[in-house]
Parts: structure tokens; C-alpha cells; sequence
């Protein structure tokens, strides 16, 4: 209970410190260490008296409302920034303040009508439609997602230098080696936004979350990169924010491939040094 | 539709083959490549005359009733293989033959009962309970988790050794790059079972349900490692089955090293070479 006279909630940290046994060698010595937070956080979907939970994650504390609207576009629940009206921490009387800054509301602008179906989909459905590949493929036509205009062209050089540029950018991997990152690239090469999370899905819905809440989607020009391996998922989530080019230092999955041909997206993966494989899409890269 | 008339469904397989253009140095080229296979799946659960979806998840094609037992054990659903009747392939007449392989129903035993409100709190719940790190634990209690018991005694040598016989045992691994392993060895360090998926949660499930279908659980004289980081939900995973000790090869997270703390569970990370970190239960490492 959040009690006035209580102490205030102490805010999670993206961090957590630790003493650690480090066994190196035959030989143990004991050290400080710092681990990437994390803790569940609930979205909550507010639309006049109607409240419902639509997902409960395990995130790295940090950039939660970005997380929520991210999540919420990614799903296709909502489409711009103007479908909400107010986002917040959750202040219900009931709920205690150790959770206080653990669930996130999404409150609708008045009047906007969304459709959760997608989201009931994905966990419980009696039905027996849409379960395999092509069905997903075919889930993301039929939810509106457009094919990914021509352009930009991104020579060779800007895309190699990526890597690097991320991991100057990723100020918390270094100290935790426990972080996933997305990554937002201008077509030069600049970088515009990084998100850092546990989950990976979770990067990537903080950095869509980031430019939905700017007034920046769709991405048209932009390159998104993935510190790991890249997925359905991650692709269905670019693809929501118009997205034409997505590169991931780690391979790609089958069906991650299948949905940047589909939707006529550029997909990189094993990007390392002066290398990569391309996957789709090498009409935007003039030298491949 | 599956009609006798059409050709048989093909079962999908772990890997799937594409073109890829390799830019290389400012150089292109072309060359056959190797994905890991990413297809969704469903899991029904089937009590009497009820039948419902418990999870969709995209995984890796192969070992799927182990997917889906270990999936049900992981969350609490079923504790043994005697809970389960019967786990096949779905093979309703309105299933679609590409979809024949991307559903498993888990039959219940007659007589068993169980209580998936687990899952209904993971993804819908409109109570304000339990969405903080500290409740996430306290599930797992109320959820009936044992704290572990003591030994078994792992020398350092044998969790050196470890890393090796992971690499060597992933066959898939080398190929595709994008699958996540998880491997069971027992107290002398030989290796008991490997499991892969696209998804590092749904080889744990593969390697737990494996376990649990051979009747082989709890895992109490077993090390699990997994190939990249450790979470909350993995910890859950083999707190569930029993196990000792979890090592990765990667960082472990805030919440993993609150769950191996708080059930007496041995926990390493970073381990590379000669050298691991131990975040908990260094009394099974007698150098440690």
C-alpha cells in the first residue's frame, strides 16, 4: 500500500550491483559487479472506464513509456502518437509502492476505437487458424502493413561502420555484458537513437517507442540495427514503423527472412568488420 | 484442408536453405546459406472434453513434444509425465496441412486436474498483485518451487571444461549461427543432452521436457548450461526441474541472481576459458 508517511519508492535502476567470485585460473577472489536490472513491467490499456492488462514483460527498467508505446505499435494496436491520450505510472491506491513504478498505463485518446484481437491472438485462441509461417506472413498483410517503398541507397562503407558505432554508443553493455541494443541510423550513417534492454524485443519496441512518441514515424529513411540476431518478431516491429533497412551483427532466422522479402525490406546479418551477407533487398545497397 | 488426395504435408525442418549476397571488402558475391528455421507453434492443452490453446511461440522445428511438455512443466502446469495421457500432432480435419506440424496437443491423463492460471497472470490479469521483482519470486513459492538441496560438488576443472563440450555437441550451431543451445552434463562433466532453438527459452523447454518424458526429473545431480545469458525465466525453468547449478556462457541478469540466491541454486556466468563468475551458491565449487 502507498502509505504518505511511508518512505517514497525508490525508482528502479537500469543497474544492479553485486559482489561476485571470480574463479580464474584455479584461483578465487571476490569483486564488486554490476548486473543489468531486471523486473516485470505491466502495460495496462486504459480506453474511457474500460482498463485492461495487455502484457506483462521483463524489462530493464529505463525508457518504460517508450516501451509501452513501442509494444503497442508493434502488436498493431496503436498507430500513432495522436491514439493516446496520456501515458503514466500506474497510482492506483491499491497497488503497492514497490510495484509503483512497475506498471505502465496507456490511456487512449477519447474517442479512438483499437482492436486488441491481435494481442488475444498471439496467447489464447480456440480457433484453428494462423499457425505456421506463411499464416504469419499473410496475419501481417491482412493488419495493414504496407510493402516498404524504394530507397534509400546506403553504399557498403556506411553500413560497415555501423558496428562500431554502436558499441561506442552502448554505454551500458560494457559494464553489464548483459544488454541487448537496437540501434536507429540516419542514411549517412549518423546515429539517431539507441535503446538498451534484456530483451531484445524489448530494445527494439523502446526505440519505435522513442520515435512514435516524437511524432517520427514512419522511419522511411532510417536503418535500424540489432546487437544480436534478428527474428520474426523484430522484423514484424521495424516493419510496423516503415523501416527499409534492418542489420543485425548475428544471423537472421528463416521467417525473419521471409518478412523483409515479402515486404521488400533490406535485411544485414553477420555484419562485422568489412563484411556482411545480404538477405534481401540489395537494390538499396548500390555495390551489392 | 489434409486431403488423402493431396501430396503429404512436409514436416519443416531445423534448417532452411536461401541465396545470400556476401559483401565482402567492397566485393559481392553470391553463395548458398544455411537459416535456422523459424516457425510458430501451438500448444493445446486437452482435459476430458475441454481443449485449449496454452501458448503460441515461434520456435525451431524438431523435439516439439518436448517443446511442449517442458513448456507445461516450466510454468507450472504439470509435474510429471504421469499428468500426460498423450502428446501428438494435431490432426483435426479443419487444420490445414501446412499447419499439421505446428500444433501439439498435450492430453491430460484422465483424472488429473490442473491450474493454468499461471499463464492467465503472465499475460491478462486485471488485479493490481505481483508485478515486481520481489512478487515474481514469491510466485515461484506459492507455486510450491523447493529450495534446492545441497551438492552436488562441481571442481572448477569440470566447469572449465564445459564451454568445449557445448560447442563441439551443436551440431546445428556451426551452420546456421543463429541457434541458442542448452546442454545438461552431470557431475563428472559428460555430456547428457543438447538442445537448440532460435529461441534460448524453448531449448531449455526442449532440454527440461526431454528430462521430464524419460521420467528423469528432478535433475538434482545436474548442471544445465545455457549458450548465451541468463534471465529470470530460465532460472524459473530449471528451478522448476530440480537443478543444482546453471551456468552461461554470457551475463546473468539482476532477477536470475535473485531467483539462484533466494532457492539455493548455484549460478556462473562469463564462463570463458579458465574463468567463470560465480553470483551464487559457490559452496558446490569446492575451490571457490
Amino acid at each position: 500500500m502507498l502509505d504518505k508517511t511511508t518512505t517514497k519508492p525508490k525508482r528502479p535502476g537500469n543497474k544492479t550491483k553485486t559482489r561476485v567470485r571470480v574463479m580464474e585460473d584455479g584461483k578465487k577472489r571476490l569483486k564488486q559487479d554490476v548486473l543489468a536490472t531486471e523486473e516485470p513491467m505491466e502495460i495496462r490499456l486504459i480506453s474511457g472506464e474500460s482498463k485492461q492488462t495487455v502484457a506483462v514483460t521483463m524489462r530493464t527498467p529505463g525508457n518504460d513509456f517508450e516501451l509501452a508505446a513501442g509494444f503497442l505499435h508493434g502488436e498493431g494496436i496503436i498507430s500513432s502518437r495522436d491514439d493516446i491520450g496520456k501515458i503514466s505510472y500506474c497510482t492506483d491506491p491499491d497497488v503497492d509502492a514497490d510495484q509503483l513504478y512497475n506498471i505502465v498505463n496507456v490511456e487512449l485518446r477519447t474517442g479512438v476505437e483499437v482492436d486488441i484481437r491481435p494481442l488475444e491472438r498471439n496467447f489464447y485462441t480456440t480457433s484453428a487458424c494462423g499457425v505456421c509461417g506463411k499464416a504469419s506472413l499473410d496475419q501481417l498483410e491482412l493488419r495493414g502493413c504496407p510493402v516498404i517503398g524504394p530507397g534509400p541507397e546506403i553504399p557498403a562503407e556506411i553500413i560497415y561502420s555501423l558496428p562500431d558505432k554502436l558499441r561506442e554508443a552502448q554505454a551500458l553493455f560494457d559494464s553489464t555484458g548483459g544488454l541487448h541494443a537496437a540501434a536507429l541510423f540516419d542514411a549517412e550513417g549518423n546515429l539517431v537513437a539507441l535503446r538498451e534492454d534484456v530483451g531484445r524485443h524489448n530494445a527494439t519496441d523502446k526505440l519505435v517507442g522513442w520515435a512514435l512518441l516524437e511524432g517520427r514515424l514512419p522511419l522511411s529513411d532510417r536503418i535500424v540495427m540489432v546487437s544480436g540476431r534478428s527474428s520474426f518478431e523484430i522484423l514484424q516491429k521495424c516493419l510496423q514503423a516503415g523501416v527499409p533497412m534492418v542489420t543485425a551483427i548475428s544471423a537472421p532466422s528463416s521467417l525473419a527472412v521471409d518478412v523483409a522479402r515479402q515486404f521488400n525490406m533490406t535485411l544485414i546479418g553477420f555484419l562485422r568488420g568489412e563484411r556482411f551477407n545480404v538477405y534481401s533487398g540489395n537494390e538499396r545497397i548500390p555495390s551489392a
